[in-house]
């Protein structure tokens, strides 16, 4: 019997739960930038992926009265650290790409962000002002979002994709959101997995598909990027990872391939 | 008689007939940044009403590939004369005034506007950085619109101002929008696989788990409608059937179970 209680799905806690992850930013004055629009929307959440400079004076005068989000931000070297324990990423991608998530416009992105976030942490993850998000990194992001733009001039300011998206998420978490309670929920359902969970699936995956011959890492084509992306879609629980690695545990049994036991 | 052809209301027609004006800007590089801001959504129009210094190279540097719009920006000495020949005036006002208009939310304001913009030149004001509006210039305008905000920090910078609303004034003009070109679509994507190849897909995975003995089918429980629930989630497609056949297929081959050339 699960006597946890349950905190209320408050506006509040919803965006608490949003971390707002910028991926190798160039320009220390666009990271101040983000920290001041994500305090306006009420997000305090902030981690940077390899800043080229933080900290950094032109970041504090951007920030203005949000120097407090960039003292409590959290910096790592790899976007799958900046994501952990983090049950739901969202790429912000201006184009389609060969490999991972199809990006969904900002206003319906958002709202899906939103309902993901009533279960646990999310983020949102931006790329480099200049190149954007790296492939590997938008694989580890279930979902892809889009603002849509002029096509003649769709170069959007760091900041201000940062402050549209925030804005959107303050409007769908106080605004006519769409109900979240018992959206896809079933008897079965559990907790949705988190970042690492998925992450140990795959790597379980791998390694049994290594073994087996079906995959070759000397020759990877394109196999992983479809796993991810048909796994990226379903969202997968907690108890579903469980089961998945179950199978993958029992083959390896069967198969005398090195015991698991984590 | 009126003989005139009514142009067919486009939604570029209507963002070309919102005119953005900023009262008394005191720092050049945010004229820059609302350039940018507007040219990214599809609006064109700028007026700077008693600019306190422009043009500037501050400007032009936030403005990247909106310079043009600079250039091309009229510079009045009140709101009025910048209101010329505009039917409909919108002012951003965080706060509620004793005088002028009630301020709207941006979402149903923006709508209005554009319902506005059906008919003829409308304008969004924006007051000065620290400052706002004046009573005067609020009292020009037909309407007000507030930006939801933290109620802790509401300082929006201008820039972002003016790009949540510009971004409001797309989402509006081009309202449910078209989807994103090829949205659903990857070059990844094969067509979504039939009942039979997903329920040959089910059977396989049936004779690979008993085999292994993670599956008992004298003592099934809830393992296979909780793999039915994941699957069905994911709207398999036909390449994704395939490559999850390969898996199993490898993993039988491994443990010398009953090859299959299905």
């Amino acid at each position: 019997m699960n006597l946890a209680v349950t905190p209320a799905v408050t506006p509040e806690l919803l965006l608490s739960r949003i971390r707002v992850v910028l991926c190798r930013p160039s320009h220390p004055g666009n990271i101040g930038a983000a920290a001041r629009a994500m305090k306006t929307m009420g997000l305090a959440s902030l981690v940077l992926v390899a800043p080229k400079q933080f900290p950094d004076p032109e970041a504090d005068t951007r920030a203005t009265g949000a120097v407090d989000l960039l003292g409590r931000a959290k910096i790592t070297s790899t976007l799958s650290e900046a994501l952990h324990g983090c049950g739901y990423a969202m790429a912000l991608s201006a184009r389609r790409r060969d490999l991972g998530p199809v990006p969904e416009t900002s206003r319906s992105a958002v709202g899906r962000l939103l309902a993901e976030a009533a279960h646990g942490d999310v983020a949102l993850v931006f790329g480099n002002e200049t190149v954007g998000l790296s492939n590997e990194e938008i694989q580890l992001c279930q979902a892809a979002v889009s603002i849509p733009t002029n096509p003649d001039f769709s170069s959007l300011n760091l900041g201000s994709a940062v402050q549209v998206l925030c804005y959107e998420c303050r409007m769908a978490a106080y605004g006519d959101l769409p109900p979240l309670a018992g959206q896809g929920v079933t008897a079965f359902s559990s907790a949705a997995a988190s970042h690492d969970e998925v992450e140990g699936f795959f790597e379980h995956l791998v390694a049994v598909m290594s073994h087996s011959g079906f995959y070759n890492p000397a020759q990877p084509g394109r196999l992983l990027p479809k796993l991810r992306r048909l796994f990226g879609r379903v969202r997968l629980e907690k108890d579903e990872v469980n089961i998945l690695r179950g199978i993958l545990s029992s083959t390896q049994q069967k198969t005398g391939h090195g015991r698991r036991e984590d």
